[in-house]
């Protein structure tokens, strides 16, 4: 029997490790990548430090972590695997099984015979349908081509302001990338009104906006992009950049920029799948069953070009991740050798750094619980992320999305300034949403204690904790968005904020909202209960939510139950601004 | 019906926990808390840092997050809990459900009568049987008065050197408390012959050992101490410490010391418990049901004074930990108050800082895991904590025990520079460990992935990708230790070092060992194949062992099986020096 032949139409992520995997355990396969780039291979979550300067060069993102370069012939002498750049798949013949491929250097065609086929061609960048969006200049940065030629016009001096069309992951990244080291004032515009938008639920949404305004990012909310017209000096056809600028009309005003950056988010580049005749879903990704093979059992598929199930929700999700295309890859490497590993879905790991704040996410926000049917409750809690006595201490901001009806977890996101502790948490939440855990399991889950790395009582117990108190009726909240509507917004004259922190701590407080904020610090509210308004609803405040829970107890004791207990407290209020301009304190 | 009367012995973690939760649902119960200590509600584990001037007061571990002081004051204003400090409890009569107390300062003795008992008598410092040891001046760490004598000894100027008997978790923290700030020579002396016996594996242990030793602290592994003798001026019995000094003889020879700190581990204070009767292990921890009942169900007990399910084993363990004690505080909280709380057991969570080292520990050791009757095989990977590509990264070295048999996972350790970041992968282990997880579980364990934060494939899933490699015979791992044994110390001339990294890495080691280390790159091994002995055993090395599987497989293909991959690779030889003095590259 001759050796196997195995052509894999894209060089990044998913394919060189589906060919390395099969080359492991199969030596003898004859395996080729195809890729239509000159790059392959390379990390592409490493463009916006790439683009910031902390990575100096592009050859970085497609170095090994031992120092090489992984170009063709790196893969040729270290991984017996060929690769032939530049090469564009054109067309599958599945009857024939042959890939049709255009070499783009010599124009040549040819037909690659295989007798199995990795598709991973990964993703496209959404284009707005918005007038200018073609013009020279406006660019996304999702490939190193366009990577490369941003950063020649910002370290060319030739960018003082920019424009970023879309508040997703790569739109939050890029400001950061953008200011830091090169000094460039950024927009960031965005159709929703906030934030990572689908991504991360309101309440930390706007912590992060917050943040982002502190470093000096005007941020569009709400906004949309009527229009991008180019000023000044038309660019010429080879040249990527237009030398002027743009004016970039959103829906309430209009921006001067020199840089247009759209960060609208990707789809599955499906088209040859989909014109072989293979099964492509109706957002247009390929569908695979576990072991990513596609309706044609002889071809596999992976990447950012595929769907995928949600552990949490039970539905195919479109989740384009590296590291997903990484795990993929290494199951159909292992398939194509005969083998019958499997790719289970994905519980929608994320993480991202915005300036100095970690975001992290995992499973479900309790918007997108709603919609799929389950009765969601946000639980949010803020606690130090080391024990409150160790010195370096800082917040971490924690949510759960819990089912009231089963009390399942089905997500958790977190916000703070220490990266690494703020993801931690978040992994060990998306460790067991495939177990589907109940609220009980993460009261009890056994985050290593020590001062100087974790509370005796973690941030992630008190979160399970008070999903407990919530979902047993001991503790009513109030999410900090509600709290905005109601205290804020409306004024609600039957609405009273109970401050039950220290006077020093409410006293800024009670200055600005009068007697619409009363201030009786808990361990006095036992001796003081006649001082409590029973004529009004009573909105609970303390620093983080954990002392306005004893409050409600001891109320409740009294027989002042018309109250609820503002999740985060004064901590997610004064951080996220969300309730306005705060008082300082 | 009157209020339910509860009293709590004991006022650290557990005790105040268990009465304040028990208060939130039901504030009509009548809960005193007794404690024989002036001191209550303190974070022990912060006594490391108390000590090296990090928190400057005891108050600090005694303060609440919101800066209040847990006196029996605040107990009894925020609370409604009654505290009695310096009251002792003397028996426990459960035929009249009565406490007899002793007020320390008055002598007057008094019964408190109950209906439900909660014991949190905690644990007493081990005290191993050498002449000397209880010499005045000579002491533990264990609670605030031994603590304050040792920080007032040592700011007072009075200790140059100090000698620590023992190199388990204080054992290997304090030499940090003492040196970083008070620049004190530190001595460890540990009877077994790595330090964090029984906690952490060989392997990992060795590089604790190197960093201790790379900060001067001075290690005596396989020491016994035979002796402690005063020198110099005695103490009056009224003075904590010895104004002299000490010298601590060892098996193999006397260290001069000003002051010597035992911390040989702790064991139950049960004494009470075993007196009324109630059933205590033979290893002397309370035995509770998972309802944190004792033998008598109208007393609970919890804390350093029970002994828990270890959910990998399924057998009794001790493991006593503040974190637990304050979880099931909970548990006896909700129960106390008629509810039907459990607590499950105990995965082993465990971390500590040693000085620019995290360790972190969840499930059991190969070592120990072996003991239990598990096919126990050690997995041992090395890999950066981010995207190899992002400047800040810094190595994790990460240990999987996995049973053979099952392909079950059931433990991880991992040592690090970046504490959040090795804490934050051990804890996504720990959350799976009680839900019996397959090594696939670990490769596709969904670490959410951005370059400041993790890799694509980040060191977790390279751990679950390598014991699937190692289960399936793909990859024959040889141990660092092992490694030392057969390369170094026996000098076996039937084994051969094959280096397959770049040849500037290898050159220190082909220049140390000659014709035993042979360095071929692994990109050229295809063509160089002939080069390769096929008469000696091939110890095949590179950084990690990443590459050198990838030779392995290469090997194997050519009919090369002779072979064993060094786990770990250069990486860990050099940061652990297992392998003697390092050549340096």
């Amino acid at each position: 029997m001759s050796a196997k032949r195995v052509v894999i139409i894209g060089g990044v992520a998913l394919g060189p490790k589906a060919a390395c995997r099969l080359k492991r355990l199969e030596p003898d396969a004859d395996v080729v990548i195809v890729d239509q780039d000159e790059y392959i291979s390379y990390g592409g979550c490493g463009i916006p430090y790439f683009i910031s300067g902390d990575i100096s060069s592009v050859q970085e993102l497609m170095s090994t972590s031992f120092h090489m370069q992984r170009t063709p012939q790196f893969f040729q002498d270290a991984k017996d695997v060929r690769v032939r750049t530049r090469t564009r798949a054109l067309a599958i013949d599945r009857a024939s099984k042959r890939v049709r491929v255009l070499d783009l250097a010599s124009g040549g065609e040819e037909d690659l015979p295989y007798d199995r086929l990795v598709i991973a061609t990964g993703s496209i960048p959404n284009k707005p349908p918005i007038p200018g969006i073609d013009l020279p200049g406006v660019t996304s940065v999702s490939n190193l081509h366009s990577a490369i030629a941003v950063k020649d016009r910002i370290s060319g001096g030739k960018v003082d302001r920019a424009v970023i069309v879309g508040a997703g992951a790569i739109g939050c990244e890029m400001p950061e990338a953008l200011g830091d080291l090169w000094g460039i004032e950024t927009h960031l515009v965005e159709i929703e009104d906030q934030v990572l938008p689908g991504i991360l639920d309101r309440s930390l949404a706007g912590i992060v906006r917050a943040h982002l305004e502190e470093k000096g990012v005007q941020l569009h909310l709400g906004r949309r992009v009527i229009e991008i017209r180019a000023v000044g000096l038309p660019s010429t056809s080879s040249a990527p950049m237009a030398e002027g600028g743009f004016e970039v009309k959103t829906s309430d005003g209009s921006i001067q920029a020199d840089l247009v950056i759209t960060a609208a988010g990707v789809r599955p580049n499906s088209e040859l799948a989909r014109s072989a005749g293979l099964v492509v879903s109706p957002s247009g990704a390929i569908v695979v069953n576990r072991m990513l093979q596609t309706s044609d059992p002889e071809i596999y598929a992976g990447g950012d070009c595929i769907e995928i199930q949600h552990l949490v929700t039970g539905k195919p999700v479109y989740f384009p991740q590296g590291s997903l295309a990484n795990r993929q890859g290494r199951v159909i490497g292992t398939n194509l050798a005969g083998g019958a590993a499997k790719f289970e879905g994905t519980v929608g790991s994320f993480a991202i750094k915005i300036f100095d704040l970690a975001v992290a996410s995992a499973g479900i926000t309790p918007q997108s619980a709603l919609k799929s049917g389950f009765q969601a409750e946000p639980v949010l809690v803020v606690q130090a992320d080391r024990a409150h006595f160790y010195p370096t201490h800082d917040l971490i901001y924690f949510q759960l999305t819990v089912d009231r009806k089963t009390r399942r977890i089905l997500g958790a996101q977190a916000v703070g300034a220490h990266g690494d502790a703020v993801i931690g948490r978040v992994n060990a939440i998306a460790a067991i949403l495939p177990f589907k855990p109940a609220v009980e399991d993460i009261s009890n889950l056994e985050i290593a204690y020590s001062p100087p790395f974790a509370a005796a009582l973690d941030v992630v117990n008190a979160a399970g904790n008070t999903a407990e108190n919530i979902l047993d009726g001991l503790n009513r909240p109030m999410t900090p968005d509600e709290f905005e509507r109601c205290f804020l917004l409306e004024e609600s004259a039957d609405c009273l904020c109970l401050d039950v922190r220290a006077p020093a701590n409410a006293a800024p407080f009670v200055e600005r909202y009068g007697d619409r904020w009363l201030n009786i610090p808990q361990e006095t509210l036992n001796k003081r209960m006649d001082e409590v308004p029973r004529d009004k609803r009573l909105l609970l405040v303390c620093n983080s939510g954990a002392r306005s829970y004893e409050a409600m107890r001891q109320l409740d004791r009294a027989g002042i139950d018309n109250t609820v207990n503002v999740q985060g407290g004064a901590a997610v209020l004064k951080k996220s601004g969300t309730a306005g301009p705060q008082p300082k304190d």
